[in-house]
This record gives structure tokens, C-alpha cells and sequence, in this order.
């Protein structure tokens, strides 16, 4: 008989008073409980993500969720493989993708799987590090953006895109693209703006921060002389307002996630911005020019992607097949190992990484299922 | 034959600098042709309104319409009867709608009268100056704002409607209390307030003035414990941003016409507000919270009403028949002959009158059609 599972895990120490340091963490050995009743299973985790808005639950939480514990595991996007299993739905070798990250190992109930978000993910359709980006959270919201909230008009739209270098807004650039609209992104570096270019083929992009934020109006005026019919806002502030400047009578304005959620915890001090990419601006003062929302009949409508759930399968099946014909480029950075996760989270703040943040805890051991 | 008639007209003399007054104007003789051609009808103007917005025309006009020109006659909502026709379709003694305030007389072919919005309106109905208010774009703009974009939840919805006391706000309140919804006013003034609770009967009213702005979103909470299902916005500012602390998730908030087209046109040093109340405070900077409307999932839609034609004929089906059950109250100030409708104008933007605004121009002759 196996001997109990010890597993390492990450937990906050104390709450981190500014900016994030890595001794705002500690290292823990914990035990793992084998499966023993029926339909209890254990996990290795194979991948993690750090998210720059995991850093507002460490402080005080939301209006929509508490604050993390003190002195207990983090919770994160990770991938992982069933390596112990009393379960008829998740059996040994099995991929699964789940919330538990932040730890080399986790135990869990199928009968709790659906509550905890623990889902099957296929090896086979595409990198299993893609289900923590392209195929997860961060296509799926760059999708559900562009079509449920945005009704984004193939071939007709032109699409302004904020943070367009970042997970989501990389991805919204792309299917815009895909979908024959006229892609517009602003992004905070001239090596984003090269890249939105050269790879993304996006039709134009500029760096705010060059340009300042004063003159974003006048640049969309420049980019889109026809006008904005959809602007996917990952940012906010300045931007929004420059781009409501430049809306075309019934546009409509995607108000998308998780940006937002930091100043919503007044947790300006810590981050620059966009989950996806730090080096977005923060949220500041309200658009100025709403009353154009009337006379322009504008719609501006927040959303969280899992709100459309019954948008599911067609993502998939669209994102799987992007994926394979090569039509969407995606940017990771990595660190390896769990004692590495602290300085990879540290590291989302300093505003130097491009691209989706992931951890790798273990290797992916291939089977004959 | 009966000779040419002489019709007086307002024209706008000088465009105001700062605060309008009655100099601004200039009342002019002109004489109006005789229907000659088949398809031609001249119309004698029983009532005309008067209108906040009308200013911003008189500057620099918009976005979306030019300023009015000088030493021509103005325009505006008005309510006629047909005296001398040679068309089929307008006969003598019926009566029209149209937008050639101003003005005792016109003249127009009913080939135009598509373009021109003439359209006819039956006294039976209602009183004749109801088709420049309740029946007419008051009562669209507040039916098309609750139904078509705020998708009001008959029997479910706590609905805040600010500017209350006004001509949208007071019949979107009680259309909103018709559909069995819970209903919060704000308004400018204790008046307002005693107006709101006691005739139009709906669950909470406030004096914003003497709460202060911000208190509001403070006032908000405890007039809507249960949180906000549908704002219906004629102010923005500070009370949008009051509105969305307090909404619920998906939450809509209805972005309402006029009010916002001032500061569109930085005309804030000539009026205080809302098209229907001019006791309702300038749009400032935009909400500081529009994070909100992503974890909350609001949705902000601007509209104008004559977007949504489709919704008539069901608008003036269902406001007859409150109207006739006595179930709408309305408020008219009226100013009596042409020359003092520079005046009417004028009062508008003192802040004292409460109700529509109305100036009589002539007596409905009633006729045996």
C-alpha cells in the first residue's frame, strides 16, 4: 500500500503592505489523504498561473469574494493528472484542470467536482499549458467579449483593443482579425507595438505611454478615421474615454473583467493594471464624455466569462481549430518549480514580462488511456 | 379667394452669451403662403413647447445637429390644425404634430410631411398639448427608456429614477409604479419631493440639494436595501456613480437623452440640467466605480427614442388608457401668445417652474370631420 502523499504548498504569510515580495510567502509540507471512500481522487499538478489580480484577495478581497487566508494554500488556475483514483469519472492518468493551484498535490471528491470547478482537459487537442490561457479563462473571455457582449460584425466591425498585448487582449486582436475586422491596439512598449505588428498583424498599434494619454483620442481619430463600432476595453480610464470620443453611433464597448476589480479595491499601489499584462495603466477617474453614450447610443456592458457557460463548446471548437491552423500566437513565460511561484507572482508586478505567467510543477507522463 | 396670410415668428436675434435672455429674440412678420398646388396645406399652431436643449442650438448646435441660424424662424414641437388645403391627406380642421414651433402659421406638401415628421393627432384622445409631453417625446422617451432598453421586470424591479420631478423622470416613475415595481425619485427640491410622494405615489423621494451629492449613494442604500435592478438616468455625474454603488448584478441603467447633450456641447454655464426639470445639476465628470460594471455585469445604454419607432403604436395604446384611467399625473406651465414664448424660453432656465412648458398660440376650433 502507497504511503501518504507529502505535498508542498504555498501559503501567505502576512498580507503584503505595498508592493508584493516574496516574503510575503512561506514554503509548507502538508500530507495529501489517498483516495479511500468511493469517488475521492489525488492530483499532481503539472501547471499553475499567477494572476496580478490574485494580489487584491490577499489584501481585503471584493464585494464578490473574500479575502485568501492567512496560513492556508492559495488557490490558482492548474493543471493537473489523476494519480490515485476511487473514482469512476476521473481516473488515473486523466488531465484535469481545477483551482487548486499554488501546491504540488490535491485531493477531491467527484461528487465535488462541479461546485469546485474541477473539469477534464484533453492532451491531445493542444499544450496542456494552453488550458490555462488560450483555452481557458483568457480566450474565453476575450470571446465570450468580442461576440456575447461586443456582437462583434464579421468583416464589418473596426475594433479598438486596449492592453492588446496582454493574454486577453492579444487574443481579442487575433479573432477580430480572423473574423476580417480592422484591429486597432494600444499597449504600454514600442517592442508590444512591434510585436502587434509584425506577428499579430494587427492594422495599427501605438504605445500610450509614448504618446501620453492626452493624445489617445486624437490617435484613434488617426487609426479609425471611420470610427470605432467596438472597443474592447481592458483598461479604463483615459482610454475609455478616448475611445468613446471616437465610438460610431450604436458601438459598443466591451467592459471586460478583471482590470477593473483593483481599483474597485482601491489596490491602486500594487499593480499597473490588466491581469494579463501588468503594464496597463490603472482604472482612474470616469469617463467624461457618457453624455456622447446618448446622443451615439452607445452600450457599455460588463461581463465574467462564466456567465456563458452556453458559449462553452463553440469556443472550444473554434479556439481548437485556431490553434491547429496556427491562426493564434500566444506568449508564456515560465518559471520551474512550486518554491519558484512566489517570485513568478513578484514578478507580474515589475512590468517586464510579455505574455501569459505559468509555473511548471511536474512533468506530464503520458498514458495508454 | 382669401388673401395671403400674415404670420408672426421668433427668430433668434443674437445667439446667447451666458445666460439667455428675452433680447436674444426677435418677433417678425412674415407672410405664408396660400395652398396651391395639389398636395399643399397651411396649419395654424395651437401650442408649442419649449425645451432646455434648444440652447445648445442656439450656439454651436452638436455632434449630431448644426446650430440654428440666425434671423430665421426657430423650432420646435408644436400642435396645429390644418385651415386651407389642397391635400388628401391633411384636411382642413384636422389637427398635427410637427416641429414648427415658433411660429402662429406654416405651410408644408404632404410629400414632406415623412421627412418633416408631420403627423396627425386626434383630439379625442387627449387634451391637444398632451401629443407635446405625455403623448409625445416625454412619455417615448420614458416608456422606450424603461421597456426597450432598461427591460424593466414588471413586479420585480427596484427602479431609481433621477431628475423625478421632470417631465421624463415623472412619468417614468409612474409608469414604473403602473408595472408594480418599487420605485426611488431623486429630485431638486422639498417641493419635488411632497410632489413625488404624495401625487405620483412612489416609495421614496429625496431632496439631492440638501443631502448633498455626496450622500447620495448613502441615501441610495437605504432607500434600496435590497440594491438597484434599473437606473434610469437623466443627471449622470454624481449620481450615476451614487446609482452603480448601489446596482445589482446585472443591473441595467438606462443613459436618458437631453440632459447629457449640454455638456456634449459644454453649455454648462446656461442651464442646470435636465431637458424636462432645469432644476436638475450639470453632468460632471464621469463615475469613478464603472469597475462595478464589470463584477456587477451592468450594462449602460444610451438611446434616443426616435430609434425605436416600433414601440408606438403599443406606447400610445397603453399611455391612452392610463391617461384615461387617470393613472398618469402631469404638470403643464403654460405662457399665453407668441410674443411671450422668448419668455417662456427664458423661465426655463430660472429653476422656478415645475412641469412641462408650454406657450398657447391660438384656440382649437373643433369641427364636425
Amino acid at each position: 500500500m502507497k504511503s501518504k502523499i507529502v505535498s508542498k504548498e504555498i501559503h501567505l504569510k502576512k498580507r503584503p503592505a505595498g508592493f508584493v515580495t516574496e516574503d510575503d510567502f512561506e514554503l509548507v509540507e502538508v500530507e495529501i489523504p489517498e483516495p479511500k471512500r468511493e469517488g475521492e481522487f489525488s492530483v499532481r499538478n503539472i501547471w499553475m498561473s499567477v494572476d496580478p489580480w490574485m494580489r487584491i484577495y490577499m489584501v481585503k478581497g471584493s464585494r464578490i469574494m473574500p479575502p485568501v487566508e492567512l496560513n492556508k494554500a492559495l488557490s490558482g488556475g492548474c493543471i493537473g493528472q489523476v494519480i490515485e483514483s476511487k473514482s469512476d469519472n476521473f481516473k488515473v492518468g486523466e488531465c484535469v484542470k481545477a483551482n487548486f493551484g499554488w501546491r504540488e498535490y490535491w485531493a477531491a471528491h467527484d461528487a465535488d467536482s462541479s461546485a469546485k470547478n474541477i473539469t477534464k482537459v484533453d492532451p491531445k487537442i493542444a499544450p496542456l499549458e494552453y488550458f490555462l490561457g488560450l483555452l481557458g479563462i483568457t480566450g474565453i473571455t476575450a470571446y465570450v467579449g468580442l461576440f456575447k457582449i461586443g456582437e462583434l460584425r464579421e468583416g464589418q466591425d473596426t475594433v479598438f483593443v486596449s492592453s492588446a498585448a496582454g493574454g486577453v487582449g492579444s487574443v481579442a486582436c487575433q479573432i477580430a482579425k480572423i473574423k476580417g475586422c480592422h484591429v486597432v491596439g494600444s499597449c504600454g512598449s514600442d517592442e508590444k507595438v512591434r510585436w502587434l505588428l509584425d506577428e499579430l498583424k494587427v492594422d495599427y498599434a501605438f504605445n500610450y505611454r509614448k504618446l501620453g494619454e492626452s493624445n489617445i483620442s486624437s490617435e484613434l481619430k488617426r487609426a479609425c478615421p471611420d470610427g470605432i463600432d467596438l472597443y474592447f476595453d481592458n483598461v479604463g480610464g483615459k482610454h475609455l474615454e478616448a475611445a468613446i470620443d471616437n465610438m460610431n453611433i450604436f458601438g459598443r464597448i466591451v467592459l471586460c473583467g478583471t482590470t477593473s476589480q483593483y481599483n474597485d479595491n482601491n489596490n491602486t499601489s500594487t499593480t499597473s493594471g490588466n491581469v494579463n499584462d501588468p503594464s496597463t495603466p490603472t482604472l482612474s477617474s470616469g469617463p467624461s464624455n457618457l453624455s456622447l453614450a446618448v446622443s451615439h447610443r452607445l452600450r457599455l456592458q460588463g461581463f465574467i466569462w462564466s456567465d456563458h457557460n452556453d458559449i462553452l463548446n463553440e469556443f472550444n471548437a473554434s479556439m481548437s481549430k485556431w490553434i491547429n491552423e496556427g491562426r493564434i500566437k500566444w506568449k508564456e513565460s515560465i518559471f520551474e518549480g512550486l518554491e519558484n511561484a512566489p517570485k513568478a507572482f513578484v514578478s507580474l508586478f515589475k512590468g517586464e514580462s510579455l505574455g501569459r505567467m505559468l509555473v511548471k510543477l511536474g512533468p506530464y507522463t503520458a498514458t495508454s488511456l
